[in-house]
């Protein structure tokens, strides 16, 4: 079978090499508007050859999306135009929007949402990684406006992946991201710009940085070309979650100025309840 | 050498496996209020006798302080009131306030202020860690006003634990820790409170939590009895991160507000400049 994947970086790059491993494709074509992507695919070895974006559909059984949100928007009506029984997954970080631009289209059976729960901070294909879907979730959206044998073609994907399917409407899926993971991303950038700030008047000021800050800071080094376009996509809801953590941050400076240390540590131990979550 | 230890817990336990291992100490005596991290330090090997602290003070050459900020404020003085020729090193996370204290105390070159940067998320006894300390940062908090043999003691100690040595005034370490390790635990406590309410009304949230959202909120898991003091200890640099930190989210918020995706991207942009630091 030959498997495409438009946008060959992390994601993409790392399915590429699940997909050669488990020979599961017979060839993997790497479609990729940027040509230094191109090559450095092809060198790295994650795909046999580099095709526009037309004759790889032409030539493909599977296309997988792994672009930018904003550009799987405008990829999505656009491939479902030009197939006939091939598959579209699309394994971007917001659904809403997407879904709903193609929500009457004459193939839309033909298409999977899908949203694998695993990453790191860095970006393109050369940070691939062969095991970064391992035991991960795979979260399918809207499952039931696929067509069953698009659905199966796609979850034997997620099986060579090694990851565990789990179920979600739009909604839902958009507003439990926002929580759990694009509020992250938007604390680790404004924890980063709160001491890059603060350097430029205290030049030693990372020299006391260690395990807890570069937990807490990490995310900040992940690409502003994924991030923007996922919180234009789903902005209400990272709104929502933004200000609901602005409140939180705001009452634990409150107790403090207030010298409530009671309250300050009530909050604490409130929040210690993460435990249950977070083996 | 007889070393007490006073609070056996994460740090003090770490450091008592290190004494152990490298038998700089003949006796390790175990000093602490909570009768359940009595036990466990025995039983766990970490000391070889619990003592009260005057039996401490009386027997330990060196008396090392690793208990929460607020109780190391309150047994500064009264150790240094008794102390002769011995040593007491104080690994609080604070120092202005306890330094402060101690200023004109006759003793107070007896008293050497450190700052061990290593620490897990975890507490109590056993939480202590072999190699906690490896590589990291020890930070020695105006440590001209120590006596030159109580100050070698200490280092001594610190090559024990395998750190590093820094240098600065209270001033700039209370500043410091504020904006790259205390400001880190509060995002976390904030993040996993804002989660934990959603939660409430959401039940299936956490089934899409990933690693970017554990490493952002694993901190949360820390000891209220541990961090109340130390925001106590350090309130006023503490609100002015908190104060600087609500500005950056809610400047990325305003961008997002108003659909300035040009101006998001450019801050992601810039915070990603931690690079630098992060490697």
């Amino acid at each position: 079978m030959n498997i495409a994947i438009v946008g060959i970086g992390l994601i993409g790059g790392s399915v590429a090499i699940r997909l050669r491993e488990t020979k599961f494709a017979d060839k993997i074509i790497g479609v990729d508007k940027n040509e230094v992507n191109q090559k450095k695919a092809i060198q790295l070895g994650l795909v046999d050859e580099i095709m526009n974006l037309d004759e790889a559909i032409s030539q493909a059984k599977v296309i997988i999306l792994t672009t930018p949100v904003d550009a799987i928007l405008e990829l999505a009506p656009y491939i479902l135009n030009k197939v006939k029984d091939q598959v579209v997954i699309d394994m971007g970080s917001t659904k809403i929007n997407i879904l709903h631009k193609i929500d009457d289209h004459p193939n839309r059976g033909r298409y999977v949402a899908a949203h694998p729960m695993a990453g790191t901070e860095y970006s393109g294909p050369e940070a691939a990684l062969p095991n970064l879907f391992k035991d991960k979730n795979m979260v399918y959206v809207d499952a039931f406006n696929s067509d069953e044998d698009a659905f199966e073609l796609a979850d034997s994907i997620t099986d060579v992946l090694e990851m565990k399917s789990i179920f979600m409407n739009a909604e839902e899926h958009d507003m439990h991201t926002a929580y759990v993971s694009h509020i992250s991303h938007l604390t680790s950038f404004a924890l980063a710009l709160t001491v890059l700030e603060k350097e430029k008047s205290q030049g030693r000021i990372f020299e006391l940085a260690g395990s807890g800050f570069e937990s807490t800071v990490r995310l900040a080094k992940s690409s502003p070309d994924m991030w923007t376009p996922i919180f234009k996509q789903n902005r209400e809801n990272v709104l929502e979650v933004l200000k609901e953590h602005i409140k939180q941050l705001q009452n634990l400076h409150d107790k403090l100025e207030k010298e409530d240390y009671e309250g300050l540590y009530k909050l604490i131990k409130k929040s210690n309840k993460i435990k249950r979550i977070i083996k």
